[in-house]
């Protein structure tokens, strides 16, 4: 199918699902959960072609063994994920929120409400299971999408997708093209370049990937390359806590983006042999002054440089850093305001894991991705990352002329909600 | 100067006015305002250099007059300037606003906070006096700016920026270059290159000027092309009211983009013809079915036809507007809200003029300019859209693998702030 047809299509669901009842997109969700669950065995087998397809990839070294394990759809995988959705139902709806109500003047009154983006294009690299969660995102939130999934997945993620929309057919009153999937890489390129339809894209993979959509398009772009994350271990800092912190973040899960890649430590930390010796204890390669400091290792390796002062670490952090989440490790409350105000990073932390950066652990119910943005959404992003606002303005025949000309003047009053 | 020095600067400036106190703040804006105050005469000066160069580009025809006006400076143009950066000073700060503080648990808390976007990229026209402003509002929201201003008032931006630079140099505390400008054509495509250190570029300008900024930066872009505001006349409209809203909407001030493009008027209503003549006893220029229903006049010229439902006016609406601001009159409230749901604009309106689209009508003290942008901010944009945020998390050494273990669970508690 054509793809502009594909994104006018998605232009006119996005228009109606955005006045959709929280109900009805409920409905739809548990609906899809159903489905999903009474047809898991075709899923599964859907998958194992891809798996079959993949596994010379893989004896020939030409695909990671971790992309591998990321294809693999297996029955934990498959109860998370139904269970993600049920989850996101429950979720309050992020939509039609007062965010304002403003007297202008006597019977005229400004709203400002909450409201859906349009349209989301969203691409992805391996996981199958990423349809199922941002197809659930983007109908709580009354957007559409229009999706991309990796080549490795295409028989599971057409099979996932034949079940969702059989789920939604069986809706009565869902809107139409609300989940739409393309399958080639031509697609991919016409995505990008379709900013009259498409919002807002969302990339969800690796590095390369992000990369290569944030060059390529004037979309905006909610995401992420880059997790390069530091800990800086002041010279006050209580060394049992620094040793516990650091393992965490490096070695709890190495390849997550919010995993401690670089170590700072003050020239002055009176234990900072101790603490080394802990690291490597905890089987922690340490690079000292490597020649690339924004480089993501995704493993146990930790680069590390002493410095003279906290400035020098904020400095560094500025420098090298991608803006994701960064911490200090102190006992002096001053330094860590410091740090935290100074260091220009979508999470700064004091005394806790760089690993909490997550919209599940900040508590958001769903997360939608984690953004380096200066804009629009920053951090771990929720279903509100999926949602703008409209001004909504109600007079009884108001016109400018009149405040211009000074015959009326404007009271602002804010109005509870 | 290298524009790529220029930006790194501007990157520098940016982390050190993040950190400045309100007081530093506002005290830099009312020293701008002194300032511009007693170096007038110079800057009125510099004003005469850039219009007696125009001047032979009217006569030529090379220019149109509305853009000479809009470069003189004149005495209540000085006035308004200065007035505006002086109220911009009393505005409550936008930034350190605490958004959200959640406790995840025990001594582990985190917080939302308010903060300035970092580089801001301003590209304007003929206007002079948008330098004043914008570097107004820069300042008080604690971001850096780059400016760059139109080649026909290039005298007058130099005297403007070295007052204001002046200014800034006599505020103790004050970090250098968070105000910086360039002049040539050659920065421009520098500045849109630049997404390294630029974080949101501003064009405030004519539709062309935003239409190629946003077709040729990946940086986020803040404002609108075009502005082609509808009006719909439901089949219950008030005939006085109808007749007073269009005229306002059409005529207070033509080229401003609230100014209504096209009428839609309902089959049914029974006073159309009488409303047609008093538009057109308002000297406004009735277009009946133009061929081209995107089109911004910009003068007392309206596009209209007639449409059989309220469902077709929105369809045309979502068809060929801009998302900036439509109007219903109507005095059926259903009515009312099926527009302003289905119609996705920023500003949707019910018996109000479009003209009522503005930052300061709104009640935001300030007015950035306008977005049709779906993502970031939308609609009239105050103070607000200048800032961000970023996540500080103060624990106490917790670390992800004793929630993951189940050994400690999150309590997710709003607290209140």
């Amino acid at each position: 199918m054509d793809f502009l047809k594909i994104a006018q299509a998605a232009k006119v669901a996005s228009l109606e699902i955005a006045n959709t009842e929280t109900n009805l997109r409920n409905k739809a969700l548990l609906k899809i959960a159903d489905e999903l669950e009474a047809c898991k065995d075709e899923i599964f087998e859907a998958n194992k072609a891809d798996l079959n397809a993949s596994a010379k990839f893989v004896e020939w070294g030409e695909m990671p063994k971790s992309v591998f394990n990321r294809l693999k759809l297996d029955n934990n995988k498959m109860r998370d994920m139904i269970q993600g959705i049920r989850d996101v139902a429950q979720l309050p709806d992020p939509i039609n929120h007062k965010l304002l109500v403003r007297e202008l003047d006597k019977d005229l009154i400004l709203y400002k409400i909450s409201c859906p983006i349009g349209v989301l294009g969203i691409i992805f690299e391996a996981r199958p299971d990423v349809i199922a969660q941002i197809s659930a995102l983007a109908i709580k939130s009354a957007n559409a999408v229009i999706l991309k999934g990796g080549k490795e997945a295409k028989n599971t993620n057409k099979k996932i997708y034949e079940v969702i929309t059989k789920a939604l057919a069986k809706v009565k009153k869902f809107p139409k093209n609300v989940i739409q999937q393309v399958y080639t890489r031509e697609d991919v390129g016409k995505m990008l370049d379709c900013d009259k339809y498409i919002n807002l894209v969302i990339p969800r993979g690796g590095n390369s990937l992000v990369k290569f959509i944030k060059e390529n398009t004037k979309i905006p772009v909610l995401g992420h390359a880059d997790g390069i994350c530091h800990i800086f271990v002041d010279e006050s800092a209580d060394l049992e806590m620094a040793e516990k912190i650091i393992i965490d973040a490096k070695t709890q899960y190495p390849s997550a983006c919010n995993s401690v890649e670089t170590l700072l430590i003050h020239g002055n930390f009176p234990y900072k042999e101790k603490l080394l010796a802990a690291l490597q204890l905890a089987e922690i390669k340490l690079n000292f002054k490597p020649d690339n400091w924004a480089f993501e290792y995704g493993d146990k390796i930790l680069a590390f440089k002493y410095v003279d002062t906290i400035e020098e670490a904020i400095q560094h952090i500025n420098t090298y850093g991608s803006g994701h989440t960064d911490c200090i490790i102190t006992r002096d409350a001053a330094n860590g305001e410091k740090f935290m105000n100074k260091v220009d990073s979508a999470g700064v932390y004091m005394n806790a894991s760089t690993r909490f950066a997550d919209g599940f652990r900040y508590g958001f119910g769903a997360e939608v991705g984690i953004s380096t943005n200066k804009t629009h959404a920053r951090g771990p992003v929720g279903l509100e990352g999926l949602t703008i606002y409209k001004y909504k303005l109600i007079g009884s025949g108001q016109i400018v002329a009149d405040y211009v000309n000074g015959d009326r003047k404007f009271t602002h009053k804010d109005l509870k909600h």
